[in-house]
């Protein structure tokens, strides 16, 4: 019998406790024993539940019983699960986390210990949900060397913009629906404003170069200023606007930003809407590969824990050798990175498309019915280049990067 | 540095030794050594290439030799792929191959073999070419009860099927332009009559269930009976026409098929267009996920066969333990499945709608103008239901399963 322990029972947690439970069977055939939880780490009493006799609020009992090979985290946030997944390793034992701020702020640091220690520090969980990515880069994509990788990253924020597309509803009721169904948080900056999708796009950039990727230097920039009058254009353009994570990696260096893209039908992230999420990886053998599922809920999540759990156990005396090193990857400034701009703009297209093309050279005007604002797509040049150029032209409302 | 044999220098050993050349570096750091290509076995010489002094015609010269201590099969077909792959298993030399009908007549001895040997036979390949989707399944779905396996799993039909869709061309042009770009052999019937589908779909399913699947057991229906005319009245609808191969998981059994499907256009398959594959899993706990990418190529399978040889050297002391038993998963009858049915009949809707609504109870009608026939679609019913009905009506022209 293996025993783990479970640090944090919200939905994370309580997930992973259920499936262990549910799926018994199969794990215990797949692990080659059963896996039992021995204890939950978590400030509250859960009395009249499964675990009620397994909570402990001390994590020192955790970490010094010899019997607890594997401790799964699932607290979320920096403090406390920082120190106790460190000390967790350093005292030899496995972890799997769900826990994407940990594993952007201190990946390099954790993966280094568990190095030498012999043990594994795995974190499928922490990157879109249930889908398998993490896994499949340093497993099934491992003879390839990734040219781009772009993802739907965050259900929350696809939920919001697939309400404004679908429905025609403003930002501002999309993200109360949002809450209201509990896909966001009363405090929804960190999906709204691109910083979870942000954390996630640097792990996986990380995985894809094998380098350190510190998150902080990613452009990021989120959705509250797409307006229901930016799917109005996107629908007559056929188009669709989505939150984008993307990293495109040259020898030593990556492109890499956080930002709304305007993207058109062939594209295959397109078709990936609600909470769904979808990652697309280019390989330079492979082409395009693309993971699609449900980047978020508990079971999902808790299932890709699951899988952690299942490897770490088989790889029990065993180090699994995936991740990066402490070399930190350039990551190029995003003035240098190069989009078509969809731009709006005061005025008649009649009058003002003169003076805008002075500016940009050659653009496609867009028009829509009453309006007192036209619009008009660029091709492709530098971030630099459309600052330069937007600067000389007044009543600019919008910008949204495309790539169609 | 680790010597492998290539036996079989076509499309996709040939791109195996390209990738191992050009992602050298990347190959030797996951495997932790360089991997060389000490012999290439081909019936043909290939003077003035770089695998020139490395081409051998004589199998026993690569599994008398220790220091191959893996073996490349991409030669296709049966004879002599299974005794030489066999031969080199019982040599305890790992194996990867590319070819689905090895895997699926002889997968349980070979994996049997490989086990008592403690060597890896390994097949990434052999299903949806360089979609990651065997080493998912044991992987990263590790935990999971695989309730349904669902894939587009032939580029060269979903290409045909492409064409008859959007270019509104019948199946005997759109095969015949197949087969100038060479994506359909000059003897087309493995793929158009659903063979090659249903050799991969029985690999996934004996993957999920971890039992042998007898693919002779799969009910598989080809595409040759689709025409431009079942294409109009699936515009009309909104669907789409897609080969599938399909498994739903029960308890010990499963019920599995291969034909021509009518899905509509929320199914996370309708998208997947040209010689582009799709696999949709659905698991227990992780609900839908679903694999996107190249079937086929040369390159992107290769890629495929470069995952398996990085992880067999990996573990090089090591039987990776995955795969099905020797016990036989009971495959259910077709009349047992059950469907919506779209049918077309001759005659005019107005005059025989009665007499098909006597029969099939409730339908929902479809006319196309200046057309001697009408269409219909039905509930969902078992196919031994809907066959014994269908008997009732004359002139039925076509029926397709629908699933929307």
């Amino acid at each position: 019998m293996k025993n783990v322990a479970v640090m944090g029972y919200g939905t994370i947690g309580s997930g992973v406790v259920e499936i262990l439970e549910r799926n018994k069977e199969t794990i215990a055939r797949k692990v080659g024993d059963t896996v039992s939880v021995k204890y939950v780490l978590d400030l509250r009493e859960f009395p009249g539940t499964t675990v009620e006799d397994k909570i402990v609020h001390d994590f020192s009992i955790i970490v010094k019983d010899p019997e607890v090979t594997m401790v799964i985290e699932t607290m979320g946030g920096l403090k406390p699960a920082y120190p106790f997944v460190k000390a967790c390793l350093e005292a030899g034992k496995h972890v799997a986390t769900s826990n994407k701020a940990l594993v952007a702020a201190y990946g390099t640091e954790l993966l280094k210990i568990a190095k030498e220690h012999n043990v594994n520090f795995l974190f499928e969980a922490s990157v879109g949900g249930g889908i398998p990515v993490i896994r499949p880069l340093y497993t099934c994509l491992a003879g390839e060397e990734i040219e781009e990788i772009t993802g739907i990253l965050n259900g929350t924020t696809n939920y919001i913009l697939t309400k404004m597309e679908k429905a025609g509803e403003t930002f501002e009721t999309a993200l109360r629906e949002a809450q209201d169904l509990g896909y966001a948080e009363r405090n929804p900056e960190a999906d709204v404003e691109g910083h979870d999708t942000c954390r996630k796009i640097a792990i996986l950039t990380a995985m894809a170069s094998g380098h350190e990727v510190n998150f902080e230097h990613i452009y990021t920039e989120g959705i509250t200023k797409i307006t229901d009058v930016d799917f109005a254009y996107a629908e007559s353009l056929g188009t669709s606007i989505k939150l984008l994570g993307s990293s495109r990696m040259e020898k030593g260096a990556a492109h890499a930003f956080v930002a709304p893209v305007m993207i058109g039908r062939d594209h295959p992230l397109y078709s990936v809407s609600d909470v769904y999420n979808g990652i697309l990886v280019k390989g330079n053998m492979l082409g395009t590969s693309m993971f699609y599922g449900s980047g978020a809920g508990k079971l999902p999540t808790a299932s890709a824990v699951i899988a952690d759990i299942i490897e770490a156990l088989k790889n029990e005396d065993q180090h699994v050798d995936f991740g990066w090193d402490d070399q930190g990857l350039a990551i190029s400034s995003m003035e240098s990175m190069s989009f078509r701009y969809f731009v709006r703009i005061k005025g008649i297209a009649a009058k003002r498309m003169k003076e805008v093309e002075e500016v940009f050279g050659k653009v496609e005007g867009i028009e829509l019915d009453h309006m007192d604002e036209f619009a008009f797509l660029t091709e492709v040049m530098t971030e630099e280049e459309y600052d330069r150029k937007a600067k000389e032209l007044s009543g600019i409302r919008q910008r949204i990067r495309a790539e169609f």
